[in-house]
C-alpha cells in the first residue's frame, strides 16, 4: 500500500466534482433559483473545478415534476439555459439512479447533449441493472462512473464481484462512496487499496465520494486520495444530505495543482451560500449525525430528528440500537 | 512506520484526556458555574475518561483574578469543591504555561493535593525553562507532560533537539500539539513516528492535542492514535478555542474499550452543553478558521472576524497573506 504523490507537489490525474445541486438538492428538494445555479456554475469555473454535477435525471413517470425542483430532472434545455454550449473547461454531469430513471429513453446521444458525464448510482446488489445503464451511456458517447453507495454495509466478498464486473466493464470511473459517514480513514485507505488494485488492473480510475456524519469527510477524501483515488467529489460548505459532504473550500486549500483556486469558492460561499442558509436551508454535522454514522446506520432517522429540533442526543442513541432488531 | 492495534479491538494503552474546562476556559475566560463543573466530572467518571484537566495554575501576579473565572487559577480549595477527596479512578490535571505561572510558590506536594498531573505547556523555544518545571513538579511527586505548542511552525531540526531534551528528563507524557489546526493527517502520521521513535528509546508515552480548524481533529487524533499515540486529548463538543478541539463524543463511539461510555457524554452535552451555547458561547468550525489552518497562522484574527460577524470569507484570506510578511 504506497502512498502516491506527497504534500509539496500536485498529481496531474487528480479531478474535482462539485456535487453541490446534486447532493444539496436532496436538502432542499432540487428547489434552487436559477441565479445560485449559474453563480456557482461561474465559481467552479473560475476555482478550476473539473466536473459540475447538475443533479438527477429521474423518470417523470416515478417522480411528481410538481414536487421537485428541475434539477431533479435535469432537461437538456434547462442545462443549456445555465451554460449555453459549456464553452469552458468544466465538465457537465448528471446522476443516473438505478431503477429510478427512464435511461433508454431520457438520454440524448452525447453529440446532441451538454452532459460529459453520466454518473449511475447503484446499490451492491443491482450490479447488472447498473452495468446494462453503464453500456448504455458508453454507447450513446458518454464518460460514465458507477457510484456503489453504501458499502460501509456491504460484504467485502461482494464489493470485489462488484468491483471485477465493472472492471470488465466500460465505466471510466469507479466510486468509493461513503453514504452513511461511517468509515474511519483506517477502512478507507483498505478500501481505496483494494479499490485502486482493480482500478490499475482494468484501467479504470477511482473516485470518493465521502459524507461528513463523523466530520470526517475531508479526511477520508484525503486519506483516498494519498493511495492514488483521483477523483474527488466536494460540495460547497458540504451542502448535502443530513452531514453533508466534503467541502470544496477545504478540497481547494488542500490540493496543490495551481490551477485550482480558493477564492471564488469563498465569495460563493460568502454570497450564495449563507443566502441559502440565511433562507433556513439547513445541512451539516450534528450529533444525531454522529450517532448513525457511529453506528453504520442510514441518516434518516438523524434527519427527522434534526428536523423535530429533538435534542435528546442520549435517547436518540438508545433509541437507533434496535433499529436494526 | 507500523500501526498499531485494529479497529475490532483495543489497547489498553489508551488514555482519554477532557481539556473541556482548560480549553473551553479560553472561550468564556474560565467562568463556568460550579454546577457545570460538577456534572463534567460526573460525567468524566461515567464515561471513563482517564484525566479531567480543570484549568490552568496561572500566576495570580501576572493575571487579575477578576478578570478571569476561578479555573485559571485552579486553587487547590477550587478543586475540592468540586471532587472532595476525589475518591474515583479519573485523575486529575491541571496545566502550567512555561513564563506565566509561579511554579515554584503555587504548587502543592503531590501528597497534600488532588492534582495527580501536571500539564507544561511550552513553545518550542522554551524548552529549558519547561525542563526545569517538569523537575521541580517530578519532585513534587505529580506526573508530568510536556505539550510542545505550534509546532507546525517549528523547524524539524528544533523538534528532535527539544524531544531529545524531553527524553532525558523525567517526564512521563510528550504531547504533539497543532495550535493552530493546521496539520493534514499525513503529516501527523510523520510527526507521531517520529514522537514514538524518541518515546520508545526513552521509555515515555505520546499524546496528542488536536484543533479543528480543518475539521480535522478528530481525524488527527485517531491517526496518531493509530501509530501508537496513547494519550488523547479531546473536550465535550469539541469545546476550545476558535475551531475548537476533538470531540470526546466522537472519541468515545470510536474507541473500542469497553471502560469507555458514550452515554454520559451525551448527557452532559445535551444538557450543560446545550446551555453554554443556548447562553451565546460560540466556539467550533467555520470558514475563517479554516483560512487561518489552510495557511498555518494563529487563529486570532479568525477569532476577531468570528466576533466581528465578518463573513466576507475571500476578503479575510486575502488579509492573511499580508500577516507574514
Amino acid at each position: 500500500m504506497e502512498r502516491q504523490g506527497n504534500l509539496m507537489q500536485f498529481r496531474p490525474d487528480i479531478k474535482v466534482l462539485d456535487a453541490t445541486i446534486r447532493d444539496g438538492g436532496l436538502v432542499n428538494d432540487f428547489y434552487f433559483d436559477d441565479e445560485f445555479v449559474k453563480n456557482l456554475y461561474h465559481a467552479n469555473v473560475s476555482a478550476g473545478i473539473d466536473y459540475m454535477e447538475f443533479g438527477y435525471k429521474a423518470s417523470k413517470d416515478i417522480f411528481d415534476t410538481t414536487k421537485f425542483g428541475k434539477w431533479k430532472f435535469c432537461d437538456e434545455a434547462d442545462l443549456r439555459s445555465i451554460v449555453g454550449d459549456n464553452d469552458t473547461d468544466l465538465k457537465i454531469a448528471v446522476m443516473a439512479d438505478v431503477g429510478r430513471c427512464d435511461f433508454k429513453k431520457d438520454f440524448l446521444p452525447k453529440s446532441e447533449s451538454v452532459i460529459d458525464m453520466i454518473r449511475v448510482a447503484t446499490y451492491i446488489n443491482t450490479m447488472p441493472a447498473a452495468i446494462e445503464m453503464i453500456e448504455h451511456f458508453h454507447e450513446l458517447g458518454y464518460e460514465t462512473t458507477c457510484n456503489i453507495m453504501a458499502v460501509s454495509t456491504a460484504q467485502e466478498s461482494d464489493i470485489y464481484m462488484a468491483l471485477e464486473l465493472l472492471g470488465e466493464s466500460n465505466v471510466n470511473v469507479i466510486y468509493l462512496v461513503d453514504s452513511y459517514g461511517s468509515l474511519y480513514p483506517e477502512q478507507v485507505r483498505e478500501l481505496s487499496f483494494k479499490y485502486q488494485k482493480i482500478a490499475s488492473k482494468y484501467g479504470k480510475k477511482i473516485g470518493i465520494h465521502a459524507h461528513n456524519n463523523q466530520q470526517l469527510a475531508f479526511a477520508n477524501t484525503i486519506e483516498a486520495c494519498s493511495y492514488g483515488v483521483s477523483y474527488l467529489d466536494g460540495t460547497m460548505s458540504g451542502m448535502g444530505r443530513g452531514a453533508g459532504n466534503c467541502t470544496l473550500e477545504m478540497l481547494m486549500g488542500f490540493l496543490k495543482n495551481p490551477k485550482y483556486k480558493i477564492l471564488p469558492v469563498l465569495k460563493f460561499v460568502q454570497n450564495d451560500i449563507e443566502k441559502l442558509k440565511a433562507a433556513g436551508v439547513v445541512w451539516g454535522y450534528d450529533i444525531p449525525y454522529l450517532c448513525t454514522g457511529i453506528l453504520n446506520l442510514h441518516p434518516r432517522s438523524a434527519i427527522a430528528a434534526m428536523h423535530d429540533g429533538d435534542k435528546d442526543y442520549s435517547n436518540f442513541y438508545i433509541g437507533l440500537w434496535d433499529k436494526d432488531v
